[in-house]
């Protein structure tokens, strides 16, 4: 098992072949040991769609006609419908959203940073990749919350994020200009690298590395099978 | 009466004094006749309504701190959720949203320009300003829509935006350094100028300017006494 997640200080490495041989089992790995506590889960949980809120936001107060900018206010609208619910769920536990959401910012702002992107393609192709992947890695974990939270909380993770309508915008993107493809290929490479990083930083690992690291290994294996397949989705490789 | 809305190629002056002795009588005059086709005006305002959410949107990356992003976020959903609602209305008529909210959008655009803000202090108040203003102005062009749609449409533009939240936020900054308040004073009245002309280019007039005018100045010195109280919540001066 190549250890290509926990090199310290390298630039994470995102595997690109390997990752679509699925002989083994496809049971979904799940990551319920590694669940903090509700209260960091939430605020985790809920900062982060309020920064995919605001970068779709800013998508679409760049975005080139006004067909785009009312495609990606239709996703925005259901990002920010999600940490809506997600911040219900802290107030459900007597705490308050802003408190809790405080405790894990300067990752988050960090990860924002480096997802900006330097024009609407990428910011675009941001809020794309870094939603799916984060949707997706929020509703594995949330099956360690206790009793009806994880319930709840998993079918907030699991509305959708308007990815589609995204995905559209993109495809028509770089159909009408071919040259942006290998441009953004390689800004989805970076990208799932720092989704990586944020995710990670809201496990609650133990003492034992090893014990941690083979818990997660597999389950980003599968959150960067599902990357790839969504970068499929834009005719990009992964 | 004094022709201070016309004075063309002159910045829009705001009255002062005068607007709050309602000697007169208080009977609402509305803005009925002067209401464009159905089309046009769901495009307005379906399109402004996006500027003020893209203006809520900015105010809440640049937030001080997470509660107050928390407390714009709210009224962000709000906006939104009204700018949805007229581009229901839109396709309820089978036209194209993006294609209808086009039609005005160079004079929206400019608005939004001029309406931004140097920090985070001037874009709150610009969202407090102008979204107050705004709602008020198409709920009673709204009267003018046939029939149901009227009513439909009075009632979206009815819906709270958040208003009470971010006087909320304003009043806290004041108070935590009270030098803003002769900045957003005048930050105040200069936003209210580039409101009316955008407000006013929403209007359908006709070939006769004086009969046009006398049907809109008493609709915006009701507009003025409302952005009056506005400025005084936040204890500033109009």
């Amino acid at each position: 098992m190549v250890n290509w997640f926990w090199r310290k200080g390298a630039r994470v490495e995102v595997p690109r072949l390997r990752l679509r041989n699925s002989d083994e089992a496809t049971t979904k790995v799940d990551l319920a040991e590694l669940t903090p506590e509700t209260a960091t889960f939430l605020g985790q949980a809920a900062y982060l769609q309020l920064t995919i809120f605001e970068n779709l936001s800013r998508a679409m107060a760049t975005a080139p006609t006004t067909e785009a900018k009312a495609v990606i206010s239709g996703a925005a609208a259901l990002s920010l419908a999600k940490h809506h619910a997600l911040t219900a769920e802290i107030e459900r536990i007597n705490l308050v959203p802003s408190e809790v959401m405080d405790s894990n910012r300067p990752a988050i702002d960090r990860f924002q940073r480096m997802t900006q992107g330097s024009d609407w393609f990428e910011s675009l192709t941001s809020c794309y990749v870094t939603a799916g992947f984060l949707d997706d890695f929020f509703m594995r974990l949330a099956a360690g919350l206790p009793g009806e939270t994880a319930t709840r909380v998993s079918t907030i993770m699991r509305t959708p994020s308007g990815e589609a309508m995204i995905a559209g915008e993109l495809l028509a993107a770089i159909a009408a200009n071919p040259r942006l493809a290998s441009r953004l290929a390689m800004w989805g490479r970076r990208l799932v690298g720092d989704t990586m990083l944020v995710a990670r930083s809201a496990l609650a690992t133990s003492d034992n590395h090893d014990t941690d690291e083979a818990r997660i290994e597999p389950v980003f294996t599968e959150l960067i099978a599902a990357h790839t397949r969504r970068m499929d989705t834009l005719g990009l490789t992964a």
